[in-house]
């Protein structure tokens, strides 16, 4: 635990699902894209190499959980997954879903947007049941 | 194998390492990022999780090995990390050192650059050498 990092002293978003290893989060500031998750490590490490190989083998497990969900729910075309931590280096993975109407599709969600995006309309309480039933 | 895939008929770059399982490689294209890598499944598999669980663990081993390599050799601030395949649908990481001085730190390297990025200056032959010693 940081006092200083923003994602060891709150959750980060609304919490879907939760172990002793992670929490997977819908976050409560205005999406670049629908449907993004975080999946966050409860402890605080920098970079994927300080976790031990079987708690990144599960944490894999759960970020494939939450790809399936999303897959489920929101029918993307493909999904991205990245661990950045640029700004806040504790590890956490960005599980996005894409669609080839999204503003930036084929380029990463980060790039400029190409275009005025069309995503699935679902309402924030709709999608936190749903995901939360395929998690 | 897919006829089609880009990622099935060639490396992908110069081959740093590989197994039965996946390869290392330096991309030959001019890279956004000095020491990017990529980490490329051999067989041809659209998501994270078509991949059986045991054989994402040992792909994201190779993972940390290539990132722990890149620290040892360029020493970045940061090591990102993505598995996107919007434009090729063949999983693959990108692992990406950054620098608070390169070209978009602390957004993703796939945002507008902020200003021309400095990064470490090493010749592609010692960049080589020095990886696939630590690899």
């Amino acid at each position: 635990m940081t006092a200083s990092c923003e994602l060891c002293t709150s959750d980060g978003g609304e919490v879907l699902w939760r172990d002793a290893l992670c929490r997977v989060v819908l976050p409560d500031d205005p999406l670049k894209q629908t449907g993004t998750c975080r999946v966050i490590v409860e402890r605080h490490v920098k970079e994927l190499s300080d976790l031990a190989p079987a708690d990144l083998a599960a944490l894999m497990q759960v970020v494939v959980r939450v790809e399936r969900a999303l897959i489920a729910v929101l029918k993307p075309v493909k999904i991205n997954v990245a661990s950045l931590g640029n700004q806040v280096p504790h590890v956490h993975w960005h599980v996005v879903p894409r669609w080839t109407t999204d503003r930036s599709f084929p380029d990463p969600i980060w790039a400029p947007a190409k275009r005025e995006g069309v995503v699935p309309s679902i309402a924030r309480e709709a999608l936190v049941e749903a995901l939360r039933k395929h998690l």
